[in-house]
C-alpha cells in the first residue's frame, strides 16, 4: 500500500477514528487504526466490537492496499510531522515507513484482514437532526447516565421517536433526566436505548453546526450516525427500558420561580464544605418570598438567601447538592421552575412545554441541623 | 477582628502567599493563612519554615486582631463568592464568619499568635531588576536542577553577582545551564545557592512586566525578593557550589549552526518512539552540510536530516533526546551554534557573547545502530 494526504486531512481522520479505539483489551489488533486503499477511496475504522467508526479521508492511492496500525503511536506520529504531505507506505513485512519532508518513521504494522470491519447495516429510512441539537441533546442528558454496570440500561440513554418528537432519557436511580426534540418531519415509532459510551464519544465528533446534519439509523441490535464523512456503528442495549411515565406527576404543593444562575452558584458554593466521597446534603427551606439554602460538615457551614417566586405550601427538604447543579448547568432558561410535594417526593424541574424534566429524589437529612 | 475587602483583592493576596502553603506538614497551623489585621494595614502570610510569602491586601479594618485560617478551604470559599465585598469576622471562639452578599460561611480558624512569622531580615543594599527579567532567567535555567536531594546544592540555583553582572546556574551531574544578566548598576560580589522550589514559587508571582522591579536582598542564611505589595523570604541552601569554571572550555572540533525550531521539532518528534523511562538516546550524525538524527526502540525508529553550516571535523554523537529539547526550548535565537569536541565529550550551545551557555553530556550508544 502506498497513500499521499495532507497532514491534516490525516489528523483529524485519526482522531475522529481513535474514539472507537478500546484503552484496554484482550485483542491487540483492536488497538489498531486500519488504513484501507483497496478500492479508490482512503479509509480509516477502528472498532473496539461495540462502537465503531470508520471515516474517509481526501489522498491519492499510489498503490492499493490496506494496513493496521497501531492507533496510539500512528496518531502521536501523525499529529507531530510537519504541516505538509504524508506519504505512508507499507512492504510485504507489514513494515510501515511513515514519510514527511525529511523526516522518516519506521514502524511495524499488522495486516489488513484480520480487523474486524464494522458490521454490515441493512439501512433503512433515515431520521434526520443537526449535529448541533444532537450534540446538545446529550450533553444535557448525559451526567444522569449511571456509571456502573449493575442495571445495564442505566448505563445507556433511551431514545425514543414517536411521529415527529424524539425523547432521549436518562436515568440513574437517583434521578431523570427527559429532552424533547420536534424533528422535522414523522417517523415511524422506535424505541431504543444507546450506550453511553457511544453517545460521549459521538458528541465529541459531531462538529455542533446547526447547518451540518447527521442521519440515524436504526436496527434491531445497532444504531448507525452518519455524518460529514464518518459512519459511527454501535450496539444497542438489550432490554426494556424503565417505564418512566408512572414515575412522573404534575400534581405539586409547592413552585417556586427562581434565578437559575443564583441557584447554581450558590449550590456550588456550598460544595466547597462537602469532602469527595462525604454525602451531605444541602437543605432547602422554602417560605414566602426567599428560599434559605444551607449546608453544614465537619470543615464549617454555609447559609445563604435567595430571592424566589412562591406558590402553595412552606417546605424543608434536602438534595444531594451534584444532582441540583447538574441539571441547573444544562438548563439554557434565566428562570427556572422547581415543583415539589413534600419531603419524601421527587423535585420536577421542568419548563412549560416540558421539552426538558428533570426529577431528582430528595435525601433525608437531620432536620435539628 | 473585622475586616472587609473586595473579592478581587482577596484572592490575589490569597493565591500570592498560597505558594508557601506546604501540601504536607506536621505542622497543621502551616497549613494556614494567617491574616493580621493587628496595625493599621491587612496582611495575609503563608510560612512552610523554608519559604515565607507576606502580601498587604487593601482593605478596610473595623475590628484590629488576627486569625490562621486553612488555606485550602479559605481560597476555595474566596474564589467561589460573588465578585463583591467580603467581610471577614471571628469570634472568641476562633469562628471565622466570611459573608459576600447573602452568603455567609462559618469556618474554625486557629490562633494568629500560634502562626510562625517570617524572620526579620536586616536589609541592607538591594539589587534590583525586572520582574520580567527575573522571571525570564528562572524559566531558562530552572529545568536543569536536579530533583532528588542527593545532592542538596544541585537542587538550587547558584545566583552570582559581580559587578554589573547577575550570572544564574543550575547543574544536575548530567548538564549545565548558564545565563548572564547585565544589571544597572555594580553591586558588591555575592555568592548564593538560592532552593530551586523557591525560584519556582516566586516565579509564579512575578507580573513579568519589564516595568516593574523586583529587589533582592541578601543575608548570611536567606534571600529575600521584594516586589508589588509582597515579600518572600527564603532560606538559602548551605555549602559551597561546585566550580563551574573549570567544566567549560572553549576549545572545539566541530561547529555546527542550526536553524533551532527545525532541530528542537526533529527531537521533539523523535521522542514519540521513547516510552517514558526508557533511556533511547538520539544519535546525530553531523556530515559538511547536514546532519542526520536517528532514533532507534522497540517501536520503531525515525530518521531525519536537517541542513547545517559546518566547521571542522565530521562527528556521531549520542544524546538524551530530553536534555536538548530542555535546553532548546529556552533559547529565542532563530539559529544555535553547537560546540563538539568528541563523542565522550560535552556539547555546548552557547551564543557569541556566552549571555547563555548550556553544557550537556553525551551518553553511549551502540555504534551498530
Amino acid at each position: 500500500m502506498k497513500i499521499v494526504c495532507t497532514k491534516s486531512n490525516l489528523v483529524k481522520g485519526v482522531s475522529i477514528v481513535s474514539k472507537a479505539v478500546p484503552s484496554k483489551t484482550t485483542m491487540p489488533i483492536l488497538e489498531c487504526i486500519l488504513i484501507d486503499a483497496t478500492t479508490d477511496i482512503i479509509k480509516l475504522t477502528a472498532n473496539d466490537m461495540e462502537l465503531g467508526i470508520e471515516t474517509i479521508i481526501e489522498g491519492d492511492i499510489l498503490e492499493k492496499g490496506l494496513i493496521a496500525i497501531d492507533a496510539r503511536i500512528f496518531s502521536d506520529i501523525v499529529r507531530k510531522l510537519p504541516d505538509n504531505t504524508i506519504t505512508i507506505e507499507t512492504n510485504s513485512n507489514l513494515q510501515t515507513l511513515i514519510t514527511c519532508e525529511k523526516a522518516k518513521f519506521n514502524i511495524s504494522g499488522k495486516p489488513g484482514d484480520e480487523f474486524s470491519y464494522l458490521p454490515y447495516i441493512e439501512k433503512e429510512q433515515a431520521v434526520t437532526l443537526s449535529q448541533f441539537t444532537l450534540k446538545e441533546v446529550i450533553r444535557q442528558t448525559i451526567f444522569s447516565i449511571a456509571d456502573n454496570d449493575s442495571n445495564k440500561l442505566m448505563t445507556g440513554e433511551l431514545f425514543e421517536i414517536h411521529d415527529n418528537q424524539l425523547k432521549v432519557v436518562s436515568l440513574d436511580g437517583h434521578r431523570i433526566a427527559i429532552r424533547k426534540i420536534a424533528l422535522k418531519e414523522s417517523y415511524p415509532d422506535t424505541k431504543v436505548v444507546v450506550p453511553g459510551k457511544t453517545l460521549i464519544e459521538v458528541s465529541k465528533i459531531l462538529s455542533g453546526e446547526t447547518e451540518n446534519d447527521v442521519n440515524l439509523y436504526f436496527t434491531k441490535n445497532h444504531i448507525v450516525f452518519e455524518f460529514d464523512n464518518t459512519v459511527v456503528v454501535s450496539r444497542l442495549i438489550e432490554g426494556e427500558y424503565f417505564r418512566i411515565d408512572q414515575m412522573l406527576s404534575n400534581d405539586y404543593e409547592t413552585k417556586v420561580k427562581i434565578n437559575k444562575k443564583e441557584l447554581l452558584n450558590c449550590i456550588d458554593r456550598a460544595t466547597l464544605l462537602v469532602k469527595e466521597g462525604d454525602k451531605k446534603p444541602i437543605i432547602i427551606n422554602i417560605g414566602d418570598e426567599t428560599m434559605q439554602l444551607k449546608i453544614q460538615s465537619q470543615i464549617g457551614s454555609m447559609d445563604e438567601e435567595i430571592m424566589i417566586e412562591k406558590e402553595g405550601k412552606d417546605l424543608l427538604i434536602g438534595f444531594n447538592p451534584k444532582f441540583l447543579i447538574d441539571a441547573l448547568r444544562v438548563i439554557d432558561d434565566e428562570e427556572v421552575n422547581l415543583f415539589l410535594m413534600n419531603p419524601k417526593a421527587p423535585c420536577f424541574i421542568k419548563d412549560e412545554n416540558e421539552t426538558y424534566i428533570y426529577l431528582i429524589l430528595p435525601v433525608n437529612f437531620n432536620a435539628g441541623v
